[in-house]
């Protein structure tokens, strides 16, 4: 319990140099955190300081103001498979006489609210919700397409330079061309919006694409890639351990750090034309559609 | 509707020069997708593309899978205190025979589900919850003293210079010695650890401190300060339009773009020293305490 890191092997592309090395990584695990016994709320987060996290949760939400309205914090005995406690569980109970909350606070839900929670149920419930295999997807793609994405995606966002405050999301084809390109406030909502024009347009599942994200490859996001059939995810920045368990699992592609020529592979580099420095840099962006109003 | 950003007047700090200018914000507003009528999820979204992020979140939820399964998707009648359409909650249909998940998949959710959810609602929330009014703050905080606390923030992390997978918050007092620092794969966890500490050790309400964070300066982490006592918010990058509104009506001073001498002040400036240089740099980082495993 309580890891922060990871390591994983990872395979780093510098230059068209390819070479496999150690990676730390983040851990991602989900907390449940329960309120008088009764669900409350989850969140996913880094282990450690979870009583902290779920006193501060309380605190934000207006239930607790101070030491003494808060009786006790214990973890609660979520099960691995072997029987031992996965930590991902906790029960705060009130002192008597502080009002339980009657709003429901819950936080994303990928699970019941049955013991047993934690990393392997949160793939497990994806692998059971999802409708598309992403291991179909495209093969070939090079490092140096891969590398064009992050400056291409910059280009096409109409808000990002205004106020430096958006988050884009970027469909491209294996060949780099911006397919489309949803900006928001909150990454999970740009990546959201961009599967839901797909949908609606009936190009469902996105087989032959490329997400490209400007921040994190967290777990949210991966899980999305996966249920919309997206067979690669690439992120600027770095991905967390849970993202990385559901992209093996799963048969991602998940890509991180990717700047200037270099990136690290996470998973699924049986896409990528990982022999040389790479042929078949595309060419122009050619389409941005941003964040106008919701269409009809 | 739709607005995507938002100009507001801003205080600019650059070298001890100090000046006022317009400044470009991104919009930050509650969106309620409710499923067949019922309440579903709320999330902080920048408003455009909505009925496009409430299909992608049920894709990402299992719920669609292709554009034939969606029936309808409009927009409820939230009503503004004018009688306008705020146009923040949309009702999705499912067409006849796709099964509707029996799942909770809330997100975050600040007020009650009845109509009128927009940002006031959002604002209103936190006002009639918290418990301490943050206008008797520190006074006098140089811009000297601020542009240090991003570098400290990044020298006290331990986990991020292995992962780059971490956000941080840090808790300073007004002089810009480090009293605490959280970290986590979530930005609002990092926060919440670290009040949840403060409660725990009956430091609250925070009053004389300032809270840096890594990212960005959502709606969210404005409301986790005002809701902790917490005075003055000091953001990396940006923030967004709804944090700067609870900032001002909180009495919340809101600083972003803390970058090497230049910052931008939102709101509150009265806590700030910005007559010349600022005197009172302080001393060395003293201490971090990190994501331990959490304590009894």
């Amino acid at each position: 319990m309580g890891r922060v890191t990871e390591r994983r092997r990872v395979i780093r592309v510098r230059d068209g140099a390819v070479g496999a090395r150690p990676d730390t990584l983040v851990v991602e695990e989900p907390l449940e955190i329960r309120l008088n016994g009764g669900p409350l709320a989850v969140t996913m987060r880094t282990p450690g300081d979870d009583f902290a996290l779920a006193a501060g949760f309380l605190v934000s939400e207006g239930v607790l103001g101070s030491a003494e309205e808060l009786a006790t914090i214990v973890y609660c005995a979520g099960a691995q498979q072997d029987g031992s406690n996965t930590y991902n569980v906790v029960d705060v109970r009130l002192a008597p006489g502080v009002p339980v909350p009657d709003v429901s606070l819950e936080r994303n839900v990928y699970t019941s609210s049955s013991c047993g929670l934690c990393g392997k149920a949160s793939l497990e419930s994806v692998r059971t919700t999802a409708r598309w295999e992403p291991a179909a997807g495209p093969r070939g793609i090079t490092p140096r397409t891969l590398a064009a994405l992050p400056e291409r995606l910059r280009a096409a966002q109409r808000v990002f330079d205004r106020t430096g405050g958006l988050h884009a999301a970027g469909l491209f084809s294996p060949d780099g061309d911006l397919l489309d390109l949803c900006e928001d406030v909150g990454r999970h909502n740009a990546v959201d919006k961009l599967v839901g024009r797909a949908l609606r347009s009936g190009a469902l599942p996105l087989r032959d694409t490329v997400l490209m994200v400007s921040g994190r490859a967290s777990f949210e996001l991966a899980q999305k890639a996966v249920m919309a059939g997206i067979p690669v995810l690439a992120a600027v920045s770095a991905p967390s351990s849970l993202a990385v368990d559901l992209a093996q699992e799963t048969g991602l592609t998940l890509i991180g750090f990717l700047r200037g020529t270099s990136m690290n592979v996470y998973a699924g580099e049986g896409r990528l034309a990982l022999d040389g420095p790479g042929a078949g840099a595309a060419g122009p962006a050619p389409s941005a559609c941003g964040s106008g109003p919701a269409g009809a």
